[in-house]
């Protein structure tokens, strides 16, 4: 599908390159996507997005996480907007600052206290300063491949990055207890801090649940060492579980870090810590010039009420297993296997066969063309705005695009 | 004054002190202001803030710098509520996006090119990023005491941070070409950058303009090496000269770092850059979730017209200039000594034989009881929306506080 098929898309992308390096930066770059993907949107409503050139998706990515509740879901955009009414960015934060920092306290499990940042990043950053305040220890464990953000000492890119940027990281394998094991022996007593996803969500690559053996010696081993674990609730929080994606193990951490979500796609992030870290967080600074804007604080509220009150993450259960069975469905009526992976609530489908993303891209591009926006390599998003009949229209589109997978890679 | 005469204040500082860390985080903590000070916020509008328990106050702080053209400017916040019933943080940017990329490369003497982020912390880490990855080295000079920030590689306290966050960091003396000639040459072929604010705005001490010499010497040397020149306008950025801060001076930096103003306090920043680190900028990866987000786009779009038609940094000057007036008379009439620093756009009032505040501290608070929102320490701000009779409002609130010093502080 040539990009002149969107015309408005291709004349924003020209206009792009030239004041913008790349004509884009970062995970949003459409460059990583399929022939045909939009770089620009026009609007979201629900779970529905609309591009430059006025065509319409029934969405799958949520803004790469942040849509929760729907796209402009009117209950915070409410609150948001009673609190841009008053003021947003002042000298110091407003009431929902507090009531932001309760409903944190009140809803995850291990949380006895919340501080607030913009970023994911922010928020993994300032965890792991606040681990190694509280030890005095340097020495961070973190999986290999996981994501964690994209500063300098977590970016999955090299340019610009120095040695130094990571050298208090030790790598090991997601549900590698030994692997674990042996890097805590090679840290000894320098250990102030593990950082793991709730479950394993590489770019490109199966999700895989965490093994709860796992977990249980992550928590061990930091009780041991006295280090802290912190648990990089960014991409999966209010998705999985409100009080941590770890509750159904009985397994808490010691900090916690959130983002996307949190305000339903207000810029906000959080930690959430024990008393145990409450001094540490005390003693470190970091701040930002927009941390204590109030609009994304009323957002936060807003949307914490709402999954208080409303099983959103058993509707995104519901609607996510609908999804995964068409699908699985589709695939055996076609020939054409699938691996489908992750909590349904986080969907991410990927193709037998498909080392170089060829199926997964043509997929996906065809699934498009259709209206239903899905991505090949990275894991999607449902939200509180699918419903069943959003599930059967990108069904219909799917059922099309596996068709056309059929037909061009023949299975035999 | 004790807390209680703010009972809104003084209850929500209780509640926030239970989950918290510290009651509070960062640079908006009122720990560090004068007996008094609200921690809380009610409203904003114009150069007015409303605290929690209803006091107005005239603010020369404006949220610590991003209120550039008034608290809920009507024209920006319009532009912002479009955008907001449109989308905000969506599976790629809006047409906004470019929009501002366009308005920043046509009003930044020195700028190919923008890239947007969401802190001010975020634009200098990217902007160091983007030298690393051009120069393939790792050092940067940065100016002793100097803010750029307050990740592990700059934040001014040391908690939490190791060793090797700064490893590559270079401090220099401002305004002393020998230091920096020196560092050049301790660091050899390893240059990747020189950062630097316009001026020295360091806090507690006299605001400095930087020596022109000073300024034409870190661009020949950087010219020399092939590093980049880095000018951190977080601070400075729109109030000073919104081509560059340093464009009177006929210098230009390589790159540039925004934030604060530059969307009238929705949570933006931006790097600037020459085509020279086009491609650099290009190869790194820095991303965070909502830094496409249209609605803050669409608030600095708004932002740079109304820069870009109105005189605002005349209007700061002329109303700086009328405060600086004023308090130099008081301060000659009440026999209190005062140093004035600073450009009038960001006044710093410090006392005479006040090294431990004293003297600031109650000024500030005698002035606050009178409508005046005042910083002991830290430079102030002006705002688009500061009229004459605002600078005769608080000229009376400051006039009683010099009475109030003089009759603290016995002078002889």
């Amino acid at each position: 599908m040539p990009a002149t098929e969107q015309p408005r898309d291709a004349a924003l992308r020209e206009r792009a390159r030239r004041v913008v390096p790349g004509g884009m930066t970062g995970h949003l770059h459409a460059a990583m996507l399929p022939p045909g993907y939009p770089q620009f949107f026009a609007s979201g409503s629900g779970c529905r997005l609309v591009d430059v050139d006025g065509r319409e998706f029934v969405d799958f990515m949520c803004a790469w996480g942040p849509n929760l509740l729907g796209y402009r879901h009117p209950e915070v955009e409410a609150a948001a907007a009673r609190q841009q009414a008053l003021g947003d960015c002042l000298n110091g934060p407003g009431e929902r600052f507090v009531e932001l920092a309760e409903r944190l306290v009140d809803q995850v499990a291990h949380a006895d206290w919340a501080m607030f940042q913009k970023n994911g990043t922010d928020a993994t950053t300032v965890a792991l300063t606040i681990a190694r305040a509280a030890t005095g220890r340097r020495k961070v464990l973190v999986a290999r491949r996981a994501y964690h953000g994209a500063a300098p000492w977590c970016t999955p890119a090299p340019a610009g990055v120095t040695a130094e940027d990571r050298a208090h990281l030790v790598n090991v394998t997601y549900n590698d207890v030994g692997s674990v094991e042996a890097a805590c022996d090679e840290v000894g007593a320098d250990l102030a801090a593990i950082i793991v996803t709730p479950h394993r969500h590489e770019l490109g690559t199966e999700q895989q649940p965490v093994d709860p053996a796992f977990a249980r010696r992550l928590r061990e081993l930091c009780d041991r060492a006295g280090a802290a674990l912190v648990l990089d609730e960014v991409r999966t929080g209010l998705r999985i579980d409100p009080a941590g994606s770890w509750e159904s193990l009985g397994i808490r951490p010691d900090l916690a870090a959130w983002s996307k979500t949190i305000a339903n796609g207000h810029a906000l992030a959080a930690v959430t810590g024990t008393d145990a870290l409450r001094d540490a967080a005390t003693r470190i600074f970091t701040t930002g010039s927009f941390w204590c804007g109030a609009v994304a604080m009323a957002a936060g509220v807003a949307t914490l009420d709402i999954v208080a009150r409303e099983d959103v993450v058993g509707h995104l259960g519901r609607i996510g297993g609908l999804l995964r069975e068409g699908l699985a469905s589709q695939s055996v009526s076609h020939g054409v296997p699938v691996r489908q992976s992750g909590p349904v609530q986080m969907p991410l489908v990927l193709f037998e066969d498909d080392a170089d993303f060829a199926k997964g891209t043509l997929f996906c591009a065809e699934a498009l063309a259709r209206g239903a926006y899905l991505h090949p390599r990275h894991n999607m998003f449902l939200s509180l705005a699918h419903t069943e009949a959003d599930i059967d229209r990108a069904l219909v589109a799917t059922d099309a695009a596996f068709a056309a997978v059929a037909a061009r890679f023949s299975h035999t």
